[in-house]
This record gives C-alpha cells, structure tokens and sequence, in this order.
C-alpha cells in the first residue's frame, strides 16, 4: 500500500521501453536532435500553438528558471503560501532568481484568493524602490493538496495578472492530473486562461527523470537557452528526456495514467467517507487524499504497511480537528492497483 | 562514422536494462531508496574509503557545485586556461557560486603547468582584499583534448594546493577514460593523490545521465545536501540514477567501455600517422583524437559521412600549420565500432 | 514642523566641523589610517571588549552584508514582520546573502514574539532539505515603531537562538534611541544580552553618512573585509567615516542627541494625549510617535506646514480606529526644536 | 611627499565647506531632495543632454552597477587586462552581476587593443550557448596607468561595440584628469563618441565620498533605482554627496583641480627625465607618472619620507628592465604642492 507519494511509483513499461529504443544508435547532443525537435513539434501540437519547450532535470528547477526567467532588480513573486516553490524548494527560486522573493498569498484549499492577490499585489506601489516590485505571479495546478483551479478561476487570476502586466506561471508538476480532472484542453487551461509559462511535469505521472518549461511568448523563449544552461540544466544526452516524453503522449498513455491516479485517489476518497474511523479534510480533485484520522488508528494502518504521510493542516481549513486527530495524505499514481486501494479500504475499516 | 562527441553516443545495453527492471515496485525518493544507499556503498568500495556521492543532473552541475561547495566571498578558482568550466559551461561555476571568479592557467597540451599555477594563486597576496583570494583549484582527467595528468603531475598539483590550503577539484567528466590509460586505481587518482572532490562522470561513458559529484571530507558533505536542492539538483527519482551507476560498475562495465574507447582512439591515432593526408597533433591519452588535416580534407571526409569537429588550437602547441591546415576532434566511446574505425581509415586515405 | 523622518535632518555642527577638520592632510586610504583605527578603539572602550568595526555607506548595507556573513546555502533569516529588512530594503538582504529568505515572526508593537520566533524556527526540522535551515535571527533597537525591547526580552530572544546555535543580529538604526531609553550600557544591550553583531547606526543621529557593522565574534571578522569589499561597500576615504564617528562619540555627543530626539518625542506624545483631537496609537520609548487621527485633521496639520507621514497600521495592533481616522507617524531628531514642538502642540489644538 | 594615491588626499575645502552649508535644515531623503534635482540638473549641463545620475558609495559600485544594469544569464564584459574591474575589486563585479564574467582584452599601456577587441568578442559566437555570450564592454578613462584613449580611439572602441550591439561603459574614476588631458568637452568624451554609461569619479579629485553612475539611456535608467538599492547603495542623506557635487562643479572647480594634479604629474615626470637615476616607464598623459629606477634608490627616497608604491609592469611594455630595477608609481593629486614636486626632485638628484 504504497501512498507516500507519486514520485515513490516507478516509471511506466511504455517509458522505460522507449529509453531501451533509443539507447542504440548516435544523435546530436544539448537537445538539437531530431527527438528533441520532434518531441517540441508534439508539445506545439498538444498545446495547439508555438510552443518553447525546454526539459530540465527537475520540477524544482522548472520552477525556479521561470523564476530566474521574469526575475528583475528587487522583484517579487506571489504564489499560494503553502506552494511547493514556497516549502519544499530550499530556497531555489531566490537563488536562482539572483536573490528575488518569493510573497506568500492566502486562499482557502490550496488556491490563491484573487482578492488576496489583488490586495498582495498593491502592498508594492510603483516606483517606490524601498518595497521592490511585483514581477510574476505563479500557481499550482493541481494544487499541493491535491485540489484543481478551474478554468474560471485561472482566468481571474490572470486577470489580476495582466492588470498589473504579471506574468503568470503555473506549476504543472502535476498538470495531467488537473486537466484530466477538468476534463479540458491544455491550451484551455494555460494559454487560453492567460498563463504565460508552464512547469510540465511528468516524473510524478510514470516517467522516471521528465520535466519541462513550456513558454509560450517567444521573446521570452529566445534568452531562456542562457537561463538554463547558467543553471547547469542543459542535458548533454537530452534526447533521452524527449524519448521519455515521446512515450508519454503516445496514445495518449500521460492522460490515462493522470485518470486511473486520479479514479483511484477517488476510490481510496470514497472509502474514506464510508469508514467510521476516518473522514475527509476535503474532497479530492486530482490524485491525492486528505482524511482525517485517530494517530492511533493512523499508526496502525502503517503497521499494517500503509506508506502514509501525515500531513500539515492547510491554513483556514474549516474543520474542527478532535483529540489527537490528525490530517493525513494518501498519494496515488498511475501505478497503484485496486487491490492497493482494496487493501487500504479493508485495513480502514 | 560517428566521432562528433561520446555524448552523441546513446546508452549502453546494461544501463538500458537496469532501468527497465528498477521501473517497477517502489521505493523511497529524494536519494533516500535502499538503491541509492547501495550505489553509494559501491562507490565507498570503488574508492577503497568511505566517499560521499551526490547525484546531479549534468557534468556542469557537478563541477559548478564543487565550486558552490568551496566558494567563499571575493574567491577565486584556477583551472586550466581551456578548461570545460573556463570554456563551456556559460558561466554556470560562477553563478552558482554566487559570483566566483575563474583564473585560467596555462599548461601545455590540456594540462596546468604547476609552476604558472603557483604564479597565480601567489598574485593573491594573503589579506589584500583589492583582489580577491584562492578558493580552490581544479583539474581536468582526461583533459579537453585527451591528454592525462600522470599521478606524479596530479601529486605535484596537489602539493601546490596543499601549500596554499586550497582544495583541490577533479573534472572526471571523462574519469574512467583517463583511470585506464593510466592503469592505477580510482583512490591512486583522487584522494592518494590529494584530490578533494571528484566530478564523477558516467554519461560520456555509456550511461544517459548519470553524473555524480564525489566528496571525501566528510565536513563539506554535510553542507552539500544544501548546495544541491539549492541548486534544484536533487532528482526525486533519483533512484534511477543510481539504477545506471549499480549497472555501469557491475562486472568492471564502466572499465571495460572506456578501455574499449580508448582502444579506438588509440587505431584512429595509429591510421592518421599512417596516412599521408593528416598528422597528429599529439598522441591520444584517451578517448580523443586531434588530426591535423587540410581543410579540403577535412570537408571530403565530412562528405563521406564523418561527424568530426573542427578544434581551436590549443595554446602552447609547439606545431607548424600549413596553408589551410586546420586540427580536428575524434572521439571515440563505448559504442565505436572496429567497422567505424576502418571506414574512417579507408576515407582518409 | 519636520516630523517626516530622522533622516530628513542634516548633521550636527560638530560632525561637519569633524570633516572639515580632516579635509585636510594625508592618510592612507580603505580603512588603514590612524583615524580608522582610533575610532575602532573607541567603539571597543564603548563596547567594553575588542569589537571589530566595519563602515559601510548605508543601513541597509549593514543589515544585508550582516545577513550574507552569517548566510549558508537554503537559509532562512528571521525577523518581525514589519522589520526594514522585510519591508524597506529592496530586496538587499536576498540579494547580497546569495539568494537567502526572510522569514516574518509575528509579535505586537514592533517586536517578535519569542514563542513565535520559536514556533517559526521549529519549521525547519534538521536535515529535512527540502524546507531549508534556519541561519540567523534579527532584531530591531528601537524597532520600526519606535517600540524598544527590554533587556530581558533580548535576553529571551537570544536564549531562543542559543538553543539553536543561530546568531542574533540587531538592527540599530537607531541604536542610540534605544540605548538611552533604556538606560543601560551598550554591552549590556548587546553581547551581554547574546547579541553577536550590530548594524550601528549614526546617519538617523546626527551624521550624514555613518554606518558601521559591528561584530564581536573573530572568526565572522576575519571573513568580514572579503564579504564588504565584494559587495562594493569599502570606502576608499574611509577616514571621513571614522571622522564623523570620532566627533559623534566626543563627550557622549551621540547620547545628547538621541537623549533630546527622545525626549521631543516624549513632549510630542504629550501634547497628543492631551489634544481632544488625537490620541496616541501606543506610547513611544524612542524618538518616534504614533498619533490616531481624523484624516481631514492630518490634512490641516499638512496644511500649516508638518510633515508628517501617514502610516501603515501595524499587525495586532488592538485598537478601535473611527471612520477617517488615521495612524501617523512623527519623528524627533537631534534637531528636532523646542519651538517646533510647541507649533506642532498649537497646530493640534 | 605623498604620492601613494590619490584617495590618500583628504577634500577640497570648498566641498567640506559646502558640506557645512548643507548640514543645517531638513530635506528628504533617499535621494529626491531639491539639491539632488538641482545637482542632477548640472549633471545635464555639463553634459550637454539629459542625463541620469546615480549616486553611490564608491567607484567599485559605479562599476559593479553599471555591469549589473546591463547583466544577462551567461553574459561576458570586456575590459582591459589590467582593469580596476579586473584587478582590484575583489569579485564585486561578477558578484553583483549575478554571476557574470570579465574577458581580459590586451592592449598596450593600459588601453584596450581594438582589434584585440574584436577578436575577443568573436570567439563567442551567437547562440552557442555554451560559451555564454557578450552583454558589454568597459574602458577606462583615464586608464590603471594614467594614459588616456584619444577621442579617436574611443570611437574605434565604440565602433566595434556597435557592430555587436554591445553597451559601452566607462569607468571614469579619474573621467577629470582624463578630460583636462584631452582638452575636449565631456559629451565629446563620452556620449558623442559612443559610450553608454560613466562611472564618474569625484572622490579622486578632492571629494570625500562622491561618486555617480552617469546613464544616458532613459531605458536603462529607468531600471537603476532598483539595481542600486537592491545592492544597499542608496543613501538616506543623499543630499550630502549631491552637495559635493555642487561645490565640485562650481567656477569649474573640478577642472581646476584636476588641471592642477595632471601638471604635477607632467612636473615630477620632467624631473625623473632629467634625472641620472630614473627614466619615465612612459610619458604620463594625467596624474599619474610611472619612473624606473633601482630599487635601492626607492628604497632611499621612501627613507626621505616620499610615499611611492612599487608596480607590477604592464603586460606589452617594450622597456629593458636592468638588474634590481622596479617601476614606481607616482600619484599627483589636487592636494600636491609645487614644494612636493620639488622636494621630490631634490630627493632623486
């Protein structure tokens, strides 16, 4: 009963055979291969206009060169406060962004508020050098607690974007589990909505090692080259990146992948709120569970061999917690299997 | 006829395969799985002393992350004058060391000559603040151009570093080539020798992306943890890596494929000194061959389906070049065929 | 009726007769006359220890390089949220800590809650990479709303980094005020109390250009000329620096000054408390005062010529504020007059 | 007999005078006092078109700056080998530009060589991404050596920059003696023969602490205010370097001062000509005058209380050196007295 997390999972069979593939033969590195070239024209396609793809090595370094990539003199970004960029990246955005902040923004389950945003946004007056300067404004879909902005909301907030002329990035590390659970287009849920650059995230949905910066504004394109190989993120094999991703859109395995994590976090979600000793903080959207549980009974579901995280409790979550309950977090992903979930419901209760 | 680079090579059959079989299952991420724990005990094994390995996504990174590791405000690094973190890495050692500086050392044929390394770092009088001071020196085995510092020149380089308190750094992109030329063991190299840190490279020699940075003072592994997320080079299946290192020094691999690139490039070597179209510019050491040809040479056999690169001269070449003579780079890797290296004789002529 | 800042005020005669004194002559230059060394020694009488004194040109500049001598790769330095590192400096302590974070604590009037202090460090669990480490503390004497910290609440705060071997810097912009608040000695408000550097400010007291770093530990010292001088903060007519602080320690100059600003400040409240058309919004311990009034009423004081900022109502601030009524802010200085007080008083009615 | 430096001269008294002027009455802060405006206003002036003017601390800053506000990922600068950015700043400019490089140029006597230049800037050819790339070149007027680039040969210089689409800066620590050497106006010196940006120095040429950062662009300017304050170099009490500025221009005191260090200079420079013991390195064109002698005869004059530092030879200097020769050098300043240079060449016989 492996739920620890989507990037505890392997890699899919589909992938690692496109890795053996490619491994024969010779290709020009520092990702002008035809792979690589043919690789970007799928993203264009699946995207439904130029995109500039750029892989790297990891969703926090996708993070941070977009970063790095709007970074200006005294500039700040605003992003959700529980946001990966804010917790989990050991200060990679500020680093490499040459020193740049990162402003946290409240917003109940894991969403910025717009308003929040606005308000955040307006703290830092133009031309008033002491504060520093707004610069980006980026997202998380779906979010870090596994809840997804819909369209309606990415467009408010690009709203508030483009009044304050913000670039808006989305961190997609989990992108094909939020547009599965839209049900919408990628374009729909980036460009279309006004995002400008996206984090695209495939290592936690079956690849092994496949991150990349999708950019949709060519100017901004034309000097990333630099920011990324500043960063010592440019691949010298990159067409093996390609390979994986190659696999990944074949057939469209990436949106099955993201729907069974997603139709199985929802099986593991139905469980929960069947069971008398657990509930749910929230209800889950994309691929990752929230229930509320005894830590005795938390305890024993790790005996029983359950790999479960407890978990931080969001800000403004509107849930009395009882006498030693705590919040837990179950992670599924394209290779958990019903009987995990059977498992888990059974161990439960 | 494929001489353009070793990272135009793909992956080696056992590397491909192991991670097929690491695919499945699941294991803990962030380099904390009982596989990265066991690679790293190789690596302690391989080196003959307990080594410290940090995984990074490029060769760049490893390098770049070494001087982040030593960096020190107003420091100054010295590396050969054509040295990889000199000449190609876009300025990636100086950003991630918040602003370093890079001295470059003359040497002949790749190499730092130990009195002009002495000469440098002396032109940073101790508390004369106006210049900086030394951070730290760096060597490059095998060197950009395929030529090896004995172990007597590397201890000799160490003893410079030694008088001065400065750690010293080796640039192993091309580690194993450079182990079996010499025919001494990985500790004779590094740390006998009075190497600090070890840029570990894997990629060039049949793996896709396996790159290490290795320690030995256990004080400055403790610090790395940090200067690699902050750098957002810590992979999350980072195990997968790993997966590539256990299969690259099962049964000696990673020996056996430099030793047969090093082989090809030695019958490269052997056919251009035979030929009476091209000369060396010096006898290979490595994997790298340096012909000097006529350009019209050159371009027929470019004609005839051979990747090779044109190559700056490097400074201190004690060589008269004719009329349109121009030098060129072959290189040789794991995947080069007997049947290349024929073809290539036939079409030089 | 000058209320708008401390550094709206020029220099006090002695401190420009000090340059005049020095204009003339020959000395070395970049901090090694006999001038600078004199004044070292004076701050270390003041100190009762050996101290070592670096100058800089700017508040900012002391706080920021404090942040980058004591910054380790994904560190976080905490401080109150509302603190001029946080709020006012552009970004300068990232930025010149190589890309470090502020982490705000909360706390009323202007000082961090020990227990939140606490609770905001405990974030940071050892080794955990992911979140980063906590690198540092930072306070501010008299703090941002002219609030001071008792010596026994510094003593808490230091008793909080002690146990997590962080160190404790003071921002003492205006160091002076605070100190002759609370009538103690410099020792005994900073390294007797656990402090380990202090930005020591002159400029808000009467100089025009004097700001030292101040750091009681050797070995952070000893590191300290390199981490100036790269950030292009040593002067090369240093003496000029040391020649203000030389007049502004002459005869306790320096606590006369502070000593008047505060007691105009005192008067100021007074009259606030006694005005039917203001109230104080807290009662001030340095040289700057907070008033609560009607919008239109700080229009009409504009009118007759105070300048007086508007201000930003700080968090936890547990007061009623009426429709249209404001919080403003007024500033006493050295040369803050008798006459402009009583103006002020008649002007309030 | 002070000719250590420059910076060993203590201020004009009309600049300290103008500081006592100054030091009575209240102003704003941070710059944008009327005396700031008024100051930037003769800045234009003198240069003929609208310029803007950025105070900062020190000449380091100027230059750092300037590199800063013209930085990109993986971006090189060209300077003279023997440039103050190069030798003499302790990293600042690589730090405070994120990181970026200094190509050393050759030239002969301190002026960059341009077709040397050309060369340079050559050998990183557009989008190869891993050389990095060119973002700007900087000369020094007058140069390390106290020659000085004929109007002519700046405009070579800022031909070639041109071609590359390259920003031109200068850095003007001595821009005065350059300019009463040159006899021609500041805008020929400067934006009528291509150059971007100046350092312009004050504090050489009898300031205590006055040093700008001169943009004609209103692009680049735009942006500076954040550059400058996110590196802690704006001031509180700008107005006091403004007044500086004030009184250096006034009556063309500057010129006068400047004039009056160049004719020491040419003064000491005929006495070494006519002395049996010294020879001029070669001709000064500024303050600067640089003698070959025995070092035993340094060694007497400094027993005879002359302050002279020994210098290393610049690279291409076509000059014998005999057994126990050194070069000095000589540093005339507006403090130098007629009875100086005498006691000078009384000294060396």
């Amino acid at each position: 009963m492996y739920f620890a997390s989507d990037n505890w999972a392997g890699a899919h069979p589909s992938i690692a055979q496109s890795l053996v593939t490619h491994a024969a033969g010779y290709a020009p590195a520092y990702g002008t291969s035809d792979l690589d070239r043919r690789v970007e024209t799928i993203f264009s396609e699946i995207f439904e206009r130029e995109v500039f793809v750029f892989f790297v090595s990891t969703g926090t370094a996708a993070n941070a060169l977009a970063y790095s990539a709007i970074s200006r003199p005294g500039g700040v970004m605003f992003a959700h406060r529980e946001a990966h960029m804010i917790e989990d990246e050991c200060g990679a955005p500020e680093f490499l962004s040459d020193g740049g902040r990162l402003c946290p923004v409240d917003g109940p389950l894991g969403r910025m508020d717009p308003k929040g945003l606005e308000t955040a946004i307006g703290r830092y007056p133009a031309d008033f050098v002491h504060h520093g300067r707004p610069v980006g404004v980026t997202l998380t879909q779906a979010s870090e607690i596994g809840t997804v902005y819909s369209l309606d909301e990415i467009g408010t907030i690009a709203g508030v974007c483009r009044r304050h002329k913000l670039p808006l990035h989305m961190d997609g590390a989990r992108f094909a589990n939020a547009l599965v659970s839209l049900g919408c287009t990628p374009a729909e849920m980036t460009w279309r909505s006004g995002v400008d650059m996206v984090s695209f995230g495939g290592t936690k949905n079956g690849c092994w090692c496949a991150e990349a910066l999708v950019i949709f504004d060519p100017h901004l394109a034309a000097e990333f080259p630099f920011v990324r190989k500043r960063a010592a993120q440019l691949f010298s094999k990159s067409r093996f990146v390609a390979a994986q991703f190659e696999a990944y859109f074949e057939n469209g395995l990436w949106l099955e992948m993201a729907g069974h994590a997603n139709a199985m976090a929802a099986k593991l979600a139905d469980h929960v709120e069947a069971s008398a000793d657990a509930r749910l903080g929230w209800r889950p959207q994309a691929n990752e569970v929230f229930p509320i549980m005894k830590r005795e009974k938390l305890a024993r579901l790790k005996d029983q061999g359950a790999f479960i995280h407890e978990w931080g409790v969001p800000a403004g979550l509107d849930e009395k917690f009882g006498d030693d309950e705590v919040l837990c977090r179950l992670v599924a992903s394209f290779a958990t299997r019903e009987e995990d979930v059977a498992a888990f419901a059974k161990a439960l209760g």
